[in-house]
This record gives structure tokens, sequence and C-alpha cells, in this order.
């Protein structure tokens, strides 16, 4: 078994769910040479996260930022972390429930996601700057 | 190190959450070489999800189905995307909440999942169809 | 490509979000050898779970207590699985929408965390007892 490991920066991105597929593939070109393997996608970041979700119709992306900003409302009068903006601890509390990971089986030299799926970079903040992935895949040739 | 990897298919579930351990477990029976290793389930798809709770009492998985669906209700009237019917835009959001994968450790051969924990796939759409699975597990004998 | 993995018991913890970080790396040096590699922590339990935020304002851990009480509210008249204690089917429905597992990638012997990145426990239950972990690491020297 080999391992493969890569750091990609991505630049500010708009609040919002984003599809990042072939900038992780483009990103670790060696996910081609495992005939068996595994890709993970780490975020290192708390007010963004990862998941995986429908790559076609864009209003399932404008779907989840407006369902998430009902779940995880902005000026909750309770929230005692208010310091950085409204948009702040809302952001923590998506990135928990959504994620700061996505994890992929590698077949035959291919991410093994189904026909509709593609990797989300999810930005919960207004203002989030660049994004820093972690990169990992591991397997056999 | 070793790695093996193994498709799956369900057949079709109904509506809810249910344990597939079992299944899981049969499809892979190499999981018993592996002294120390990790178990991955990944589902190829946007509207059913996977995750990790009780395996007991049925009445759980009754729960389960019936606050995800207060959670992500059908019919908001602010879902854009409603072309596939009312189960299907809430079958997304409940699945990016649970996840598309779980990760399970191995030891001396067998799941190190607690007493009371089972896979459950969550089948969020009414008439999902069959369901593919790719179950990878490495680790060292 | 090696693993490690090893078992950690962590006392009882009060109802709540803990860092555990450093207990984490303590219970498996072994992660300092790992130029490339990855951390998988698993939690056996279906009423904890295990997630990844802020490690620095302790206000981010009281609001996230705070906001999963809202969201899984004790005593709601439809659950059914109400044997246990009114914070039983709130706890299996936090555990999975934050997850019984974190995956964090290594690089260069340590943990690839961002800077304001944590290990949360987080126990949804009053009297949750001890909680066992495993800890497996896997990657190359």
């Amino acid at each position: 078994m080999k391992m493969y490991q890569q750091l990609l920066t991505l630049p500010q991105k708009r609040r919002g769910f984003h599809i990042i597929t072939t900038e992780v593939i483009h990103a670790l070109p060696q996910i081609s040479e495992f005939k068996t393997g595994i890709l993970q996608v780490f975020i290192q970041h708390t007010s963004a996260s990862l998941t995986i979700n429908e790559n076609a119709d864009p209003t399932v992306r404008k779907d989840f930022e407006m369902y998430f900003n009902k779940v995880a409302p902005e000026n909750d009068p309770e929230y005692q972390h208010d310091d950085e903006g409204p948009d702040d601890m809302p952001a923590h509390l998506k990135a928990a429930m959504l994620g700061s990971s996505v994890t992929i089986p590698i077949r035959n030299g291919r991410l093994a996601l189904g026909t509709w799926q593609g990797i989300y970079l999810c930005e919960h903040r207004n203002y989030g700057g660049n994004r820093s992935l972690v990169i990992t895949a591991w397997g056999e040739a």
C-alpha cells in the first residue's frame, strides 16, 4: 500500500455551497494509480465544512444555503459567542452538522462517486478568506 | 498492510432507518483477517445516507424517522428544487446531515462497534430503488 | 505503511462539549512516527459523539450545548423511545447529527489540524458514565 498527501488552498468563495470535485482530483493526480483505495479530504477550519451531495441542479445548493440559515439562524439572543459577527456562531454549528472531512473510495483509478454525487465546499462565513484543505489518498496499485 | 473492496447492492427498502450491520459484514468476509484495521462503508447516492446508532429497540429508528421529517420538512415553499417530488429536497438535506459514509475500526478480526451500535441505512425517499454501497477494509493481519 | 491502534477510556464528563485533543494524542504517541498518515478516533456509544470545532473561546462549547438542546429537545410527546429518561432519545439524535468518529490527516508527525481546531467529545447524557474510544493511525514513516 502507498499513501499520498497534498495541501490545497482554495481562494475565497462567497457564502454558500460550491462543488469542488474537479479541484480535488486535480490536486492529487496520483488517485489514478490506485486500483483500490480511499481518498480523504479534510478542511482546516471551523466555520466552513465539506459534504457530498447532488452535482447537477444548482437549485439544490441554493436550497442548502436557505435551509441551513433557517436551522442555525443568526442573531439568536442566546448565543454567547458573538464577538466575531452574526455569521460566526451559526458557521460553527453548520460546520459541526456537516463535518470537516469526506472520505470516498477509489476504484480502478477513479473516485467511486455515484452518478449524482459531488464534493461540496460549504462556506458558512460572509467573508471566509482562503480555505486550506489536506487531501490524502492511500491504497493498492 | 492490505486492502479489500467490495460492491454491495441492497434491494429497495421502505423509507426509514434500517440496520444493515450483518449485510455489510457478510459482503466483506476478509474483515476477519485483520488484527488491526478500518472498515469504510460508502453510499453512492444523495438521497439516502449511512449512520451508526442503537441496534436494539426498534422505536429508536421510528423516532429517527419522525424527527428528521420534522427537521427537514416536505413542501417548504422556499425550496426551489422541487421537480422530483416533495420527498426529494428533504432527502438531500437529511443525507447531508447524516453523512454518506461510516468508518469503523476493526480489532482482532471483528468490527470494534460498541455493544449497542449498529450500522443504519437511512432511506429518505418514498421509493428510493436499490442502493449501491462500496465497502472497503484495510489494515494489518 | 504501518497501523497502530489503541483503546482509550475517558472518565465520565458532565453533559456538554469537551476538548479532548491532548488526551487523544497522548494515547497514541506513535502519531509522531508518521511523515504522512491519518488518525481516526471512534466512539463506541450511541448517546455521545465526536466532532471537530473551535478550541479557543469556551463560549463556543456552551453555545453548542444550548443549540443542540433546542434542535433535539427533551420530552417531545412524539418520542416512542422514552424508557431511559428524557435525555436519552435526544442523545441518540444528536449523536447521529454530529457523528461517531473524526478522521484527521497526519503530516510530519503531527495532526494537521487548523490553528483553531480541536477534537470535541460531545456528551449528550446527564450521567453518561465512562466513554470508550478506539484510536487508530496509519501511514508512512
